[in-house]
């Protein structure tokens, strides 16, 4: 039989455009169980449960709750907090206090980790603990899992960006280098290549943290690129590394801040962008270069959100609760795809989700190590969703030349 | 009686996300008039007309015209050529050897000079010639005209971007800087103000070209708001000035590379974002300070037009030629506001609009210069569109601490 107590979630790391969606999942699906005697949400993630900073969501209104769902970043607030055995300890003692018998944790694979650890100090206290980790992460770099929700959103934003500088670069030339999210897994990077719609569209270059990077062969690629198209568009993820496996910009900028999982500060900052258009502008490729950094829009942006991406975000959050409750088991939520194109839900152990980060497979990137595979435009391209505009080009025939004959 | 022959019409400057709603607005109205027997389209703006790369848009379907309103950047292609006296002549040659009796162009204040300039020319050589300028520009800063086409899409991307920031760091906290396009006038950056939803929201801070900026106001500021709110967004104009009217970051960075019309390069990189927040680092203002430039994405992304931009864009194109037509008169379409909210349009001076950018007017600005007033964001709401989502928060009550208390 079900244990009988409060549940609470929290939400960590990183925004993502619909990781409301699994929080209301969450809720909606707890409400349904009579042996949930409240529903808590911790503010901030896991320092919200150490401080005891929490709501009852019990007392939302649906009508709030969807609202909510439909509002990009988390609505729980996050936190940079790596905690330790520590902090987990605490966690723990804080759960135990308030009657928690069930403890849901969205998040990526830093989040899976405390959710393991936090299950551990409850079964040594032989304390009846269910812990679910739901995923999330625009990165698209948990084991275990197909792809993540928050991916697909993500990747619908590069897409339309990529395909809005494909239509602006058409109309005046020059090299485009978009800089985008992704510390040691290159999927988000990758997704620009499905902007590729008529012969010719870039990016012409794809750059990921799974083949090493050099300025050689970087510059070579781009004299090659610009020789064929008389243009270039190049996608970039912030986490390209030299041969040697260091992040390229920390291997020309120096020591770079660390954030509190020690790692450097890739995003928030124009560096690597302008870094590579200073390379192409001195080895003379071309005259014009421009460089974007997407930044921190293409994680919470209200008007680039996937279909795909939110149903599965609001799915993965009501299995969460169906595997906890029905199941009585710690775990996390993965998602395995199913033909072409439907899903299903799966109880992942933690320890297979916690931690390291899954890459991309090598049949997704092609041999040169600067560009992706038609694998993987298969497998993208459902996850972006419905609705992606064609672009569309006139058509109209050339007129005689008079004076230019 | 409408004089008999062909009409060209031509896009020039920076794309926007509805530049070709009004070059399907005029394509269309033309097919309208039996005395126009062909409507030709110039490739690459003045330089296509000279080097008569002329595409016979009589023979595009309506159903591609359609297709092609709907996407985004300039279909006919762009140029960053700037025309003087001695190209105007050529392009006159040109109109004349193909018998084209309307001439139309779709651009800012720089392409409405050359439509001058074009029509000086054939006045003097007594041809009949009547030449159209459809107005363009995200900038806003077309004199004449209440707003210009393409400003309410790019308007709303930078909304959407802030209204996700607005999330993001209420999630994660810390300083955020936006860098926005608007060399002269500060309308583009202004907008941001209409992310502000609830109570703290951002932007705290916005700073316009129409105002000096000095770092020691600015980290005076920042500290400011960054004590009363506990994080601070901040929109910041690409063309903010020192004191004595110089670009900032020229003043910081040195000479900047220039386009054809003198311009120092501000957008396509990452250097003032950057710089600006190394110095509210320095000046340890805050320890996490982020910095995105919005870059070309503002301009050209298709999931973010606005519909009441796209709608006066294609009436711009239409009116446009009605006026040349029925009119016989030369000159520049100009959008006028009527009521609360509608447009009307009239037919501008050429040498009103040419030329000279117009600025935000005074009273848009607060009084320290670092903020919009409520008349601009009532000025400017409805120019984003319709189906602006509203973020919602969570309202559940606070739960009582039991181990903290």
């Amino acid at each position: 039989m079900a244990i009988v107590g409060k549940a609470l979630i929290a939400q960590g790391g990183g925004p993502t455009a619909v990781i409301n969606q699994s929080l209301v999942g969450v809720i909606n699906e707890l409400k349904r169980y009579p042996n949930i005697t409240k529903i808590y949400g911790a503010l901030n993630g896991v320092q919200g449960i150490v401080d005891e900073n929490f709501l009852d969501l019990t007392l939302e209104t649906s009508h709030n709750l969807e609202e909510v769902a439909n509002t990009v970043s988390s609505a729980l607030c996050s936190t940079r907090v790596k905690p330790d055995a520590d902090f987990c300890g605490k966690i723990f003692e804080v759960l135990k206090a308030h009657d928690i018998r069930y403890f849901f944790y969205i998040g990526g694979n830093d989040s899976a980790d405390t959710v393991r650890i936090v299950s551990e100090f409850a079964e040594k206290a032989n304390y009846e603990l269910v812990c679910t980790h739901v995923p999330k992460t625009i990165d698209n770099d948990l084991r275990q899992n197909d792809h993540t929700p928050g991916f697909g959103s993500a990747a619908r934003f590069v897409v339309q960006a990529f395909k809005g500088v494909n239509m602006d670069v058409r109309s005046l030339n020059g090299i485009y280098i978009g800089i985008v999210m992704g510390r040691d897994a290159g999927f988000l990077t990758a997704s620009a290549s499905l902007a590729q719609e008529f012969e010719g569209d870039g990016p012409h270059l794809v750059y990921l943290p799974e083949r090493p990077f050099t300025k050689e062969k970087f510059i070579e690629d781009v004299k090659k690129a610009y020789d064929k198209y008389g243009k270039c568009l190049i996608a970039v993820s912030e986490g390209i590394r030299t041969p040697d496996g260091k992040s390229f910009l920390e291997s020309v900028k120096g020591d770079l801040e660390k954030d509190p999982h020690g790692n450097a500060q890739l995003s928030g900052n124009g560096a690597l962008g302008d870094t590579l258009a200073d390379i192409l502008k001195e080895a003379q490729v071309a005259k014009r270069v421009r460089a974007d950094t997407f930044g921190y829009l293409q994680r919470s942006f209200y008007e680039c959100v996937s279909d795909t991406d939110r149903f599965e975000a609001r799915e993965a959050g009501e299995k969460a609760v169906q595997y906890a409750i029905n199941g009585g088991k710690s775990g996390s939520v993965s998602i395995k795809r199913v033909g072409e194109y439907a899903v299903d839900y799966v109880l992942s152990d933690l320890k297979d989700v916690a931690r390291l980060a899954r890459s991309m497979p090598d049949e997704f990137i092609n041999e040169e190590g600067n560009g992706v595979t038609e694998a993987f435009k298969t497998y993208c391209r459902p996850l972006i969703g419905s609705g992606v505009k064609q672009s569309a080009r006139l058509k109209a025939p050339r007129v005689e030349k008079i004076l230019n004959k």
